[in-house]
C-alpha cells in the first residue's frame, strides 16, 4: 500500500479515537450519567466534537486525500477515498457560523419540542420548527442537488437513492397497504390482550439476555443497558453496546426492542476490524442498516418458527402464557391496527407512518408546505392513509423529536429499511437450505454469517442501490416486501 | 481580571475537556466495558492522554502563563499560576522519549506483576521492577532535588514536604505503633467472627447506599458501582463516581470500602465550580485526599456513636446481628492484628505496612538497595514491625501494584492521610460543639460543611502544610494521631 494512503489511513483513526470517546460520553449520558451532570457533559461533548470536526475539515486532510488519491487500487481503498472526499467535501461546504447556528437553533428547537409535548401545544414549537427548516433548506443550499432540494439532505442518510425514487415507489405501495389494511380490518382480529398484563422487569431482563445470546449477540464485545429510548451505539471495534427499555404491562416492547437493538447491533459487531475507525468503517446507509434491524425484529422475531423456538423458554419465565397456545401468542404479536404513533405500528400500517411523514418534510423543504399548515396536514393524511384522526398534538404532529433534531431526510430510513429487509430475506432463501428448520431450532447462526458475507463485511464500501444489487441481482424493489406482506398476514389473517 | 488571565483559564478549561473524557473512559473500563474491548481501549487512552499532554505543554500554555503571571491579584489566580507553571515546568523537565518508554515498560511491568503474583514468583517481576526503578530514578534527575533523589518522586504526590522530615517522622511514631500493638497483643481480643458469615450482596448495597445518603453523598451529581478495585473518579463537575465491592463472606470490606471512598467523592464533590477544569480545582495533595477517606472510614465510620445510629439499620438488614451487642459489634470491627496484606490493615497496624514500603522505596530510588535484596529486606522488616513473616510473595513483596505502576513516592500518602485526618479531627472537635450528639443522631452536615469551608472549597489553592496549619495552626504533627490511638484502643482493648 502507497506511504500517503497509509498516512491518510492513520490520520483517519487518530480522529476516530475522538469519536470513540464521544459515543461512550453520549452512551453515558443515555444510561448513567448523574442528573446534575447534564449541562458539563453538553460541554464535553460540544468541545471534543468541535474538535474533531476541525482535524476531519483541516488542510492536513485534505492533502492526504490528494496524494492518496493516486495509490488507492483496491476496491476498499477506492472506496475510502471516495468516501472520505465526499464527506469532508460535504463538511467544507456548510460555513461554520451556518453550522454553529443550526446546531443552536435544534438545541432550542428540542426544548421547544419537549414542552409542546407535554403541553399539547404546537404553536410553542412552530416558531423553532420554522428556524430549523429554513436553515435545513439554507443547509441543503450549500450542498447542493441537480433537481430536487430534498436530495441534498437525503443524500446524509441513503446515498445514491433521489427523491424522485422515492416519490415514485410510493403510489403503489401505499394502495397496497391501504387495500390489505382494509381487508385485515374486515376479518377476525388475532386477541391482542393476552400480551398485557404484570411483566416484572427482572424476567424480561433474562427473556432478553436469553433470545440476544441465541441471536448470537456477543456479550464479551457489548452490552445490554436500559434507557428512556432505546439505542445502539458503537464505542469501539469490539465494544457494541444496546439499550432497551421494558414495559412492566405490555411484554412486547422489550422483546421486539430488543431484537430490534440486536439486529442493529451483529451489523455493527460484523464490521471489519481493518475498516473500523475510517469512514467505510461503518454500516452502508441508515437504510441499510435499519433492515437489519428490522430484518431480525420482523421477518425473524416475529415468525411462527421464532416462536417455536422460544415459546417455551418465555413460559417458563412467564408461566401464565402456558394457558396460550403458540398459535395464538404467534397471532396476537402481529396485530395489525389502525394506529396513531409510528414507534407502535405494525409491519403493515408502518410504512404509511413514514410515507405521510416524507411528504410533509419533502413539501416543507420545497416550500410547497408551510409550518402552519402541518397539524391540518398531518391530520388530513392520518384520514386518508389510516383513516384515523388524531385527537391531540402529542399522539399526532408532535409524536417525532426528528424535526427538532433537524434530521430532514431520515424518515425515509425506516421504510427503506423494511423494504431492503424483505429483499434481503428472499435472497436469503435462495442461498440457504432449509431456514425454517433452523430457525425454529433456534440455530440462527448460517443466517448471521451470510448476513455478514453478503452485508456487515462490506462496510460503507459500497453505496445501497449497488450492495442491494449483489445481493439480490437488482436494485430496491418493493415488490419483496408487498410479497413478504401478502404471504405472512394472509395466513395470520385467513385472508 | 485580565485578558490573559482570562484567555490562560479558557485554554487550560479546555483541555480538561478531554481530560473529563479521559476520566470516563477510566471509570468505564473499570466498571461495564466488554471484556475484548481492552485492546482499542487502551489505545483510545493512549490518544487522547498524548493529545492533552501535548496541549498542556505547548508554547500556547506557556506564553499565556507568562503574559497572565502580572495580572494574577487574588490568592486563587495566584496560586493557579504557582500551581500551573509548576506542572508545566516539571512536564518538560522530562524528555518525551523518556516519558514513553516510561510508560511502555510500566505496562509491561504490570502484566508481569500479576503473572508473578499469580505464580508466586518474585523472579518474573524482578527483572521489570529493575527497569521502573532505574527509570523512575533518571526521571527524578530530569526533575532536579535538593538534597535527596526521592524528594523528586515525592513531591508529585505531596508537595512540600521531605524525605528528611518524613524520616525523622518515623521512629517516634513507629514505636509508638509498635508498643500499642505489643499491649493489645496481650489483652484480650474482640471477637472478629461475628462479622464472618453469609451476607447477601443485594443487602450490602441497600445498606451501602443508605449510609451514603446519610453521609450527604448526592446521588444527583455521583454514582456508586462496582469494580474490582474499590476506587473515586471524577468526570466532571456535578459528576463524582465511587466504586466498592462487596465480599458475600466479609461485611466489612463493603461497609467501609464504601465509607472510605464517600470520603474522597465528598472532597471531589466540594470542590467549587469555579475550580474546577483548572490545575488548582483538584484535592491538595494524595495526603490531604487520603485524610478525607480515611477520617469518614476510620474516625467517624469506625466510632461507636456512628454505629450507635446506624446498628438498627444493619440490623435491620442483617437480623442475625440482632444477637450480638452494639458494644460487641464495635470492638469487633476495630479488632486489631498483626496481618500481612497492608489493604486489610487495621488502624494501628496500617502505617507500619506504610513505613516499611517507605523505607525500602527510598531505599531502592537512592541505591541503598538492590531490587534482587526486595524480598529478604521484605521479611526483614516485617519481622521487626509486625512480628510476622509471609509464607508466600504474593501475601508479601508482590501484594502492592504501586512499584510495577512506578509510583515510588506514592505510599507515604496513606500514611499521611492517617496523621493528617487526626489532626484534621482534633481542630475539628475544637470548632463544633456536640459531635458525639451529632453523629449518633446521624446528622453529618455540620461536620461536612466545616471540612468543606476549611478543606475542600480551597481545592489545590494551598499546599498541605499550609492547609493543615490553617486549620490546626500547625504544620503536620503526628502526635495528634498518636492520641486518638491512645484514646480510642484503650477503651476497646481495656488497656
Amino acid at each position: 500500500m502507497g506511504e500517503n494512503l497509509e498516512k491518510l489511513k492513520t490520520h483517519l483513526r487518530k480522529i476516530s479515537k475522538f469519536e470513540n470517546a464521544l459515543s461512550l460520553l453520549h452512551w453515558d449520558l443515555e444510561t448513567y450519567m448523574p442528573r446534575n451532570a447534564s449541562e458539563k457533559r453538553a460541554e464535553i461533548i460540544g468541545e471534543i466534537a468541535g474538535y474533531t470536526f476541525k482535524e476531519f475539515t483541516s488542510d492536513k486532510t485534505f492533502e492526504l486525500l490528494l496524494k492518496a488519491e493516486n495509490e488507492a487500487q483496491t476496491t476498499e481503498d477506492k472506496a475510502l477515498i471516495r468516501v472520505t472526499k465526499k464527506e469532508f467535501e460535504k463538511s467544507k461546504k456548510i460555513p461554520p457560523e451556518l453550522f454553529i447556528e443550526f446546531q443552536i437553533e435544534s438545541s432550542k428547537a428540542q426544548n421547544a419540542w419537549q414542552l409542546a409535548k407535554k403541553e399539547d401545544d404546537f404553536n410553542l414549537f412552530k416558531p423553532h420548527l420554522e428556524k430549523i427548516v429554513n436553515l435545513s433548506k439554507e443547509i441543503a443550499e450549500h450542498l447542493g442537488y441537480e433537481e430536487n432540494r430534498y436530495d441534498a439532505l437525503l443524500d446524509n442518510y441513503e446515498p445514491g437513492l433521489n427523491t424522485k425514487d422515492l416519490l415514485n415507489m410510493l403510489p403503489s405501495l401505499r394502495n397496497f397497504l391501504i387495500n390489505l389494511l382494509e381487508k385485515i380490518e374486515n376479518s377476525t382480529r388475532p386477541k391482542k390482550d393476552i400480551l398485557i398484563g404484570k411483566f416484572e422487569v427482572k424476567k424480561q431482563k433474562i427473556l432478553s439476555e436469553f433470545i440476544l445470546k441465541k441471536l448470537n449477540f456477543d456479550f464479551n464485545s457489548g452490552r445490554l443497558d436500559l434507557s428512556e429510548h432505546p439505542f445502539t451505539i458503537t464505542i469501539s471495534h469490539n465494544d457494541v453496546r444496546i439499550t432497551t427499555k421494558y414495559d412492566e404491562r405490555d411484554i412486547r416492547k422489550g422483546i421486539f426492542g430488543t431484537i430490534h437493538e440486536c439486529g442493529h447491533a451483529l451489523y455493527e459487531m460484523g464490521i471489519p476490524e481493518k475498516l473500523r475507525g475510517l469512514p467505510i468503517g461503518n454500516g452502508a446507509s441508515m437504510g441499510i442498516h435499519e433492515s437489519q434491524s428490522r430484518f431480525w425484529e420482523n421477518i425473524i422475531g416475529r415468525s411462527y418458527n421464532f416462536w417455536k423456538y422460544f415459546y417455551p423458554k418465555l413460559t417458563e419465565i412467564f408461566p401464565h402464557f402456558s394457558n396460550i397456545s403458540l398459535e395464538e401468542f404467534w397471532r396476537s404479536i402481529n396485530t395489525v391496527e389502525k394506529s396513531l404513533v409510528r414507534v407502535e405500528a405494525d409491519e403493515v400500517t408502518y410504512n404509511l407512518h413514514i410515507m405521510l411523514r416524507f411528504e410533509i418534510e419533502e413539501g416543507l423543504i420545497n416550500d410547497k408546505i408551510k409550518v402552519s399548515d402541518l397539524p391540518e396536514m398531518w391530520n388530513q393524511k392520518m384520514k386518508e392513509y389510516l383513516g384515523i384522526t388524531p385527537k391531540s398534538y402529542k399522539e399526532g404532529v408532535l409524536q417525532d423529536i426528528h424535526w427538532a433534531l433537524g434530521s430532514f431526510g431520515y424518515f425515509p430510513s425506516y421504510m427503506l429499511g423494511n423494504l431492503y429487509a424483505a429483499q434481503i430475506y428472499y435472497s436469503l432463501l435462495k442461498d440457504l437450505e432449509n431456514i425454517d428448520e433452523k430457525i425454529e431450532n433456534g440455530e440462527f447462526i448460517e443466517i448471521l454469517n451470510w448476513l455478514r458475507e453478503k452485508i456487515h463485511s462490506k462496510g460503507k464500501i459500497y453505496e445501497p442501490q449497488e450492495l442491494i444489487s449483489q445481493i439480490s441481482g437488482e436494485k430496491l424493489n418493493p415488490n419483496y416486501f408487498i410479497d413478504y406482506l401478502n404471504l405472512k398476514y394472509k395466513k395470520i389473517y385467513n385472508l
